[in-house]
């Protein structure tokens, strides 16, 4: 038995996001068991580094599992490609020390939110939110670097009251403009429950001017959900990176 | 009545093509004259530097039309934009001498035939032709420069007998590998029916090892179809550049 280290990238349009939760039904995750447990012939179970949403992609999605099996890393990921629908794609495959676990171990992770402020490029058009209209990207990028360091950021997410710490750190976050398509890109120590969609849609409401600068100190120190831009939606999020 | 030259980009996955021939349905052609002649509300026609064929791509169709309007042309850019489908999308619209003709004065186009030879990247595999194997890229690329030059491309397309010259020069030429997507780029004065896709097969098949480099020589000279390589599909297929 050992256990397996997996990169994954994956169009999550049409899946639940990536845990099985209950009753919900087409997640990612049931499909890698499902794949996995075939290919080894024992019951598989595989954690991610974190649960991505309904309909959110992932670049380098990271993933942990523990497989008895004679293949090879690369016959391995040949496998799993083969089996796999064709909106998911496994990267890579290597052997991680017992002791690592996608989740625990994870660092920092860095998501990007997408905006396309003009019609969308016709070939990455269901990776993006498009919303047609005049944005100030400087305001934006401004506005973001408020986010910076260690706050809690409950006002910036869905989470209801919980005794869990919603103390997070952001690391680095910036706003990038091209040719109309805008990237708010975030690396930070983890994220609450819709965290980046909810930044997202108040530095785009700062953008467009319907909110101005300032809302973003607030809301960290009155922990306001209210006074935050709308969760955006998830069709423009992806998990980019994780590090260890 | 002014003559507009516009520049456009299209994800063809769902059109029968450019052009509307006979009873054909849901061109791509339909779609401009329908919004067209809506907005200058006279009856527009269209004309396009080549017919694209059903489920082919481009990045950078060229096409022009006359029509009497107020709009500035960003004014009727946006317009379009936002009546044509989202797997449509406008780059650009200027106002051309009259006497300019998209297909007529075109003097060279460009094409590019993609194939994944890995599980295609999941965000961009509409886009590509996948078929999981071993290639020799080189092989290819070395083959592809026997194509070079002025001949008869007949035994290279789907034309049957006809009257017209099916004599064409390729100026340029190549085949590129990134990770295992293989791209195979053709700058040429013009292109037979489903020239760039026989030449796609015809290179794919010596990549392969199923057909040997001097099958080319032999295609052009005894100007036979039966030796070329397969028809590829055509959602690898984007028309890239046209040069005036």
């Amino acid at each position: 038995m050992k256990n397996y280290k997996l990169i994954i990238e994956y169009d999550g349009t049409k899946y639940n996001g990536w845990q099985k939760q209950g009753n919900t039904k087409n997640t990612l995750q049931e499909r890698f068991i499902s794949v996995l447990s075939r290919m080894c012939d024992h019951a598989v179970s595989i954690h991610a580094s974190g649960r991505t949403d309904a309909g959110v992609h992932a670049k380098a999605q990271v993933a942990n599992c523990f497989c008895e099996t004679e293949k090879t890393c690369e016959e391995m990921q040949r496998y799993l490609n083969q089996y796999l629908p064709e909106d998911i794609r496994v990267l890579s495959v290597c052997v991680a020390d017992d002791r690592f676990h996608s989740r625990l171990n994870a660092v920092s992770k860095t998501y990007e939110y997408k905006i396309s402020t003009v019609k969308a490029d016709v070939f990455t058009r269901k990776f993006v939110y498009t919303e047609e209209c005049c944005v100030d990207v400087d305001k934006m990028r401004r506005a973001s670097k408020l986010l910076l360091g260690t706050h809690d950021f409950i006002g910036f997410s869905s989470v209801k009251k919980t005794k869990k710490s919603t103390i997070r750190t952001i690391h680095a976050i910036d706003v990038t403009d091209s040719d109309g398509v805008i990237t708010i890109s975030i690396n930070g120590s983890g994220f609450l429950y819709n965290m980046v969609r909810i930044i997202a849609g108040t530095l785009f409401e700062i953008g467009k001017g319907a909110m101005d600068e300032a809302v973003i100190s607030e809301i960290l120190s009155d922990k306001n959900r209210a006074a935050a831009g709308p969760t955006m939606p998830a069709c423009g999020l992806s998990l980019t990176k994780v590090y260890y």
